[in-house]
């Protein structure tokens, strides 16, 4: 019986670095429809999306059963608790990428995004999906180091926004109201995305230190 | 040792309808800096979210005994977990809420709102006030009923958005860039309200009914 319950924990732990990897897909090519307005893959990621709906249902139940059926303590416990946080957050990346997607489709066959934006988008791109990757292995090396380097790689998000938004509010703005609106609501998605990713480490933290890190440590800004 | 437990379940499905009433404070409050630039009133509004943080992380760490100790299985379980779900999205209310203040101190002593849009904010944070008072009752009340008319309610928060596309995107937009943009981040931020609370009304469905409403259940848009 316990044998079978560290096995379906496994499993648990084991299928939320799957799905990181589908949210990860999903990012990438949400930014490659974006970038280079292609429709067919944007609908593609926004079709996608319920791959990762279902994945998250997936887990979710059997996060429910094994609360049901095991009753938890402790450590493992925390971990349950986590991994049910965890897929809702990727849940919430899959969303995101496919309204990055979706603003890709509304403007084709225009590309949504000015050239002059076109490489801080493909940075943050990068660095979302490296924060994707890092979170979604997370739980499963329990490596608290690795959750305290999402906040760092964070930071990196932050100052490319910043710089979108001077970009988007300085004198040179010629792309008109309607490109900086999709710019501002794109930056905000991807800003997102890596804001799960950290708070995704910080219940990492929680599960191996039983630590939160302080009243803000569920909430993601 | 029952009783108690009972009396420990109770006690956090009534504090859910405390803290939802701390989010309503706060949306209706950071509106009205908006829409008056008045900048103590935000300055107050984000700093009253750390009452929201704490309230999530004192329900948080009580679900957690809760299902630590008590080992709750079928309806109360479900109960433990939604609660822990619906903190976490009230939680987020009340950062999003912030935003909305951030955004009307950056602006001040200029208003962050064009007069010809404030109408349509107005409306929009009753629409959401409604919506957290309906979410943040409906475990306490159980009612099912409740919970769908949260979906419908939330159908006039998405005509308000696309109104206020339909303005911004017009040729005339009179307000520049910075304004366009203040207006596409701070309607999301209302919509984005709007969503946790329709994902609360399903939460409680699946409390009462052991039921999801399909693989987007969970996932708000």
């Amino acid at each position: 019986m316990r044998d079978s319950y560290r096995e379906q924990l496994d499993t648990v732990v084991n299928d939320l670095v799957e799905m990181s990897r589908l949210v990860s897909s999903a990012v990438k090519r949400a930014t490659q429809a974006l970038l280079t307005a292609d429709i067919q893959l944007a609908e593609q990621v926004i079709s996608d999306d319920a791959k990762i709906d279902s994945a998250h249902n997936d887990i979710e139940q059997r996060c429910f059963s094994l609360l049901a059926r095991q009753a938890p303590v402790a450590g493992e416990l925390r971990t349950v608790v986590a991994a049910l946080r965890m897929v809702a957050e990727m849940a919430r990346m899959g969303d995101l990428s496919a309204h990055v997607a979706k603003i890709a489709r509304l403007r084709y066959p225009e590309k949504a995004l000015p050239t002059n934006l076109e490489g801080n988008f493909r940075r943050m791109a990068e660095v979302a999906d490296e924060m994707v990757n890092k979170a979604g292995n997370t739980l499963h090396s329990r490596n608290v180091e690795v959750a305290h380097e999402l906040a760092e790689i964070d930071e990196e998000m932050d100052d490319l926004r910043r710089s979108q938004f001077r970009i988007l509010l300085s004198d040179d703005w010629t792309h008109g109201v309607e490109a900086a609106v999709d710019v501002a609501l794109l930056g905000r998605y991807y800003e997102r995305i890596a804001d799960h990713a950290v708070s995704m480490g910080r219940r990492v933290v929680y599960v191996v230190t039983g630590e939160t890190a302080g009243d803000d440590t569920w909430t993601t800004a």
